[in-house]
C-alpha cells in the first residue's frame, strides 16, 4: 500500500460519517426553514458551505457550516435581527450555544456532537458585489462544488500534509493555507503530488489564476486569484514562512516521502533538566515577558503579541541588546520569550556626538558631557566628539519593568499588561509549568 | 603679565643660548668646509635649516639641522659615498655616532650636548625639481627665514600651545603639526591668537593658499598649500583626530586662556588599584596583545602597531565581538589594548543560510547543517534557512590566539609576533608595570 493510500485510510471519511452528517443538516435545515416561517420571513434560505458540504473534511472533524442566506434588499439591521432570531430558535435543542462576532454576530453550537456556526448573509448576484465579508463564502463553495468531484481525496492528502507539517490554517495564529486555498491548489495542478511537485518550484511572487481574470497586482509571496472575485488573493493571509517552509516540506518529501510528514510523532515536552540542557549548551540569555492572556479570541490576541513581540525586540535594539531568536505562546498565561546574546550589558556606552567643528551644537554637546558625573571619558574620534557615559540599563530585565510601557501594545494586552506582568530570566523560565510551553520551549531545539 | 607673556619667559631662548648656538653652528660648518676640501669636493656647502636657522626653537631643545648641499649634476652614489664620507669626518669629535637612514643615509651626532643631524642633499633650482625629498628642506627654510622675521615669539607660543595639546610633531606617531606648518599658519594668520581664532570655524577642506598658486586637489582635513611647491599639502600627515582636537583646544582656550594648554600637568600613572577601578566602573573587557617591540624607528613602528590594531578589530568584529575602544602603546614591549562590549559570547551562533526556494544552493546548505552535530536548532526565518550553530570562538582571547596569524601584519611586528605574544585579560594587564603604559591607560578616563 502506498503512503498516500495509508493516509487515506486514516482521513478518508466513512460511509457512516457521510450518513450521519446528511441527516444531521436535514434536521438543521428543517429547524431553519420552520423558524423562517415561524417569523414571517419564508425568502430565507439555508445554505451549507465549507468542507462538509464539498466532502472534503477530514474524518473526525465534525464542523458545520449552515449559513442564512437573506434577500439582497434587506437591510444590515434586519439581517442581524432576524438572522440570530431564527438561528437562536435552530439552536434550542443545542448541548451548547455561543454568540460570536466576526463582521456581523452569529451564533455557534455544539449539537449531536458537531460543532455547528450558524451565519446570517446576503444573498447577492455575485462575489464581487457582496454586502458582507462572509456573503463570499457561498460563491467559493459553488465554485469548488461544480470542480471538485472526483478529486476529493487528494484534497484530503493535501489537507493532511499541511496539518501534518504545521501549516494549515488562514487564521491569524497561523497564517497558513486555509481549506479554500488548498482546493484551489487542487483544481489547479490536478492532484496532491502535482501540488506537491510544483509547489518545489515556487518563489515569492508565484501567480496562481484559474480563470485567468486577474486584475490587481498583489505583494504577497503567493497570489491565488480568487476565481469568484479578480480582485481578491485567496492566500492573502498566507506568511512568508509558512509559504517557505510548505516549499521546504515539499522538497523534503519529494526527496523521500513518509507518513510522518502527515502524521508527526506526539512532542514530548521539555522538563526542567532539558530546559536547562537546551540554555547551557546555547550559554545565550533568555528573557520571558509573562502576564495574565487576556481573554479574547486568537484572532485578535496573537497580532497583538506579535506587536508586543517586535516592540519588546525594537526596545532591546535601540538599547543595545542583541536579540538573537524570539517568539510567543499563549495559554492561561502569554509569554513573549527572547533570546538575547547576552541580558547584561557593560556599564559604559559610547554615545558619539557632532563632529568638533560644527558649532554650537557640538559646543553644547561638550559641555553637557564633559561635566556629567555619568562620563567614564570625553575624547574625539574620527573628528567627532564621543562620550563613554554610564549606561542607563545594563540589565535587559531592568530595561523591559521600565521601559515596556513605552512599546506600542494592542489594547487587550495593555490592558492585563497594566495588571500585573513578571520577568523570568533563563532557569526561572521552568517556573512555567504548561506542557504547551514546554512543547513551544522546543522551537529552540526543532531541527526542520 | 599676559598667559601668552608667561609661556615666552619659558620656551623663548635667551641671548647666551643664542650665541651658544652660532658658536657651534660656525664650527660645524668650518669642519664641513675642511672635511670637503681634503676629500676635494669644495663645491659642497654646509647649510643651517630648520628652527635653529630661522630663530624658531624652544628654548631647551637643543637640535640642529646641518645640510650638506651637494651640486645638482653629481650622481645619487656620489652623494651617499661623500656625503658619508664628510659627515664621519666631521662627527670625529662626537659624543656619539649613528648612522639613520630616511630616502638617503644620514647622521646623527651628539656633540657639546646639541643634537645634530647631518644629512647630504643635492642643490636644485626649484622646490618642485627636487632629486631627493630632503632636497625641499632648504627652500622651506629659505621661505621663512625670509619673512618671519619680528614673529618668531609667535611661532614659540603656537608651538608651545601645539605641544601641550598634543598635536606637535608630523611623524607618523603623532600625525600632528609639523614646525614648518606652524610657521606657515603665523605667517598666514598673522600672530597666535589670530591661528587660535581662524581655527575655531575651520571645517574639514579648509585651504590655505599663501602664494594663491595651488594646482592639486587635497582630501586631507586640512590643506596648507606648499609656498614652494604648488602641487604639494604641508597638512598631509595631519590625521582628522589631531586636526578636530586642535580645534577643539582652540574652542576651549578662547572660552577661557589658561597655562595648562601650554604646560598640562604632568600626568600620573594609574596604580593596580586604579586600573582594577577603571575596569570595574566600565564593566567592559580588556584584552591586550602584548609582544617584544621590534628594534626599527617609530616611523616605522607606529604604522605597523595601527595596521595590527586595525587587524585585530577587524578580526573581533567578523567573529560579532563588539569593540568599543582600542589603542596600542610601545616601549619595551608593545601592546594592542582592545575594550570589548564582552570578551564572552554565547556558544551559540546565528547563521542564516539562502532562501528556501533557490534551489541548489538551498538543498546542499539543508543537507550540511541539519545533519552536523554542531547544530542545535534549523529553522526558516523570513523565508531564508536558519541554523543556530555551535560558535567556533566564544572567547576573544582563544579568538586572537588562533586567528592573529589571518591579520596582514607588517614585517617586522610579524617576526615579533612569530616569536612570542601574550594576551592579557582584564586586570592581568596590571602585569604591564611601565609608567608610560600606565599614563596611556588613562585615555579610558581622560576627559578632554
Amino acid at each position: 500500500m502506498t503512503i498516500e493510500e495509508q493516509v487515506l485510510l486514516k482521513v478518508k471519511p466513512t460511509h457512516e460519517e457521510r450518513e450521519l452528517i446528511t441527516e444531521i443538516v436535514a434536521k438543521l435545515f428543517q429547524k431553519v426553514n420552520t423558524a423562517a416561517k415561524e417569523f414571517n420571513i419564508p425568502e430565507v434560505e439555508p445554505k451549507l458551505v465549507g468542507s462538509a458540504a464539498r466532502g472534503t473534511w477530514i474524518s473526525g472533524t465534525h464542523d458545520l457550516d449552515i449559513f442564512l442566506s437573506f434577500p439582497e434588499d434587506k437591510s444590515y439591521d434586519e439581517l442581524e435581527e432576524y438572522g440570530l432570531m431564527i438561528a437562536r430558535e435552530v439552536a434550542k435543542d443545542a448541548e451548547h450555544v455561543e454568540e460570536r462576532y466576526a463582521e456581523h454576530p452569529y451564533l455557534n453550537m455544539q449539537y449531536l456532537g458537531f460543532d455547528v456556526d450558524v451565519v446570517p448573509c446576503f444573498e447577492v448576484d455575485c462575489s464581487s458585489n457582496i454586502k458582507s465579508a462572509v456573503d463570499r463564502t457561498p460563491f467559493h463553495n459553488e465554485f469548488v462544488k461544480e470542480r471538485i468531484s472526483g478529486r476529493e481525496d487528494e484534497v484530503l492528502l493535501l489537507k493532511q500534509f499541511m496539518k501534518g507539517t504545521g501549516v494549515y490554517g488562514s487564521e491569524l495564529r497561523t497564517q497558513g493555507f486555509s481549506g479554500y486555498l488548498t482546493e484551489l491548489l487542487i483544481l489547479n495542478y490536478g492532484s496532491f503530488i502535482e501540488v506537491i511537485n510544483n509547489a518545489c518550484k515556487w518563489r515569492p511572487g508565484t501567480t496562481i489564476d484559474l480563470m485567468s481574470h486577474g486584475t490587481v497586482k498583489h505583494n504577497e509571496p503567493l497570489i491565488v486569484v480568487d476565481p469568484t472575485d479578480p480582485k481578491r488573493n485567496v492566500a492573502a493571509a498566507l506568511s512568508i514562512n509558512r509559504f517557505a517552509e510548505f516549499i521546504d516540506s515539499c522538497l523534503s518529501y519529494t526527496e523521500e516521502a513518509s507518513m510522518k510528514y502527515f502524521f508527526p510523532d506526539a512532542q514530548k515536552p521539555l522538563d526542567d533538566t532539558e530546559v536547562e540542557e537546551m540554555i547551557n549548551k546555547r550559554k545565550s540569555s533568555f528573557v520571558a515577558i509573562v502576564f495574565p492572556a487576556p481573554d479574547i479570541v486568537d484572532d485578535i490576541l496573537y497580532p497583538q503579541l506579535h506587536k508586543m513581540e517586535n516592540g519588546i525586540r525594537g526596545l532591546l535594539k535601540e538599547y543595545e541588546f542583541s536579540v538573537l531568536n524570539s517568539g510567543t505562546w499563549a495559554g492561561e498565561n502569554a509569554v513573549v520569550l527572547v533570546e538575547l546574546m547576552s541580558s547584561e550589558l557593560p556599564n559604559v556606552k559610547k554615545h558619539q556626538g557632532p563632529p568638533v567643528w560644527v558649532g554650537s551644537h557640538a559646543i553644547a554637546f561638550k559641555s553637557k558631557y564633559r561635566e556629567s558625573d555619568d562620563v567614564f571619558s570625553f575624547y574625539v574620534e574620527n573628528g567627532h566628539y564621543v562620550a563613554d557615559i554610564k549606561r542607563k540599563y545594563p540589565d535587559a530585565k531592568e530595561l523591559i519593568e521600565n521601559r515596556i510601557h513605552t512599546c506600542a501594545l494592542g489594547k487587550q494586552l495593555a490592558m492585563s499588561m497594566e495588571q500585573e506582568f513578571t520577568i523570568l530570566v533563563d532557569m526561572e523560565i521552568c517556573s512555567i509549568k504548561d506542557d504547551d510551553f514546554r512543547i513551544f520551549l522546543k522551537n529552540w531545539s526543532n531541527i526542520l
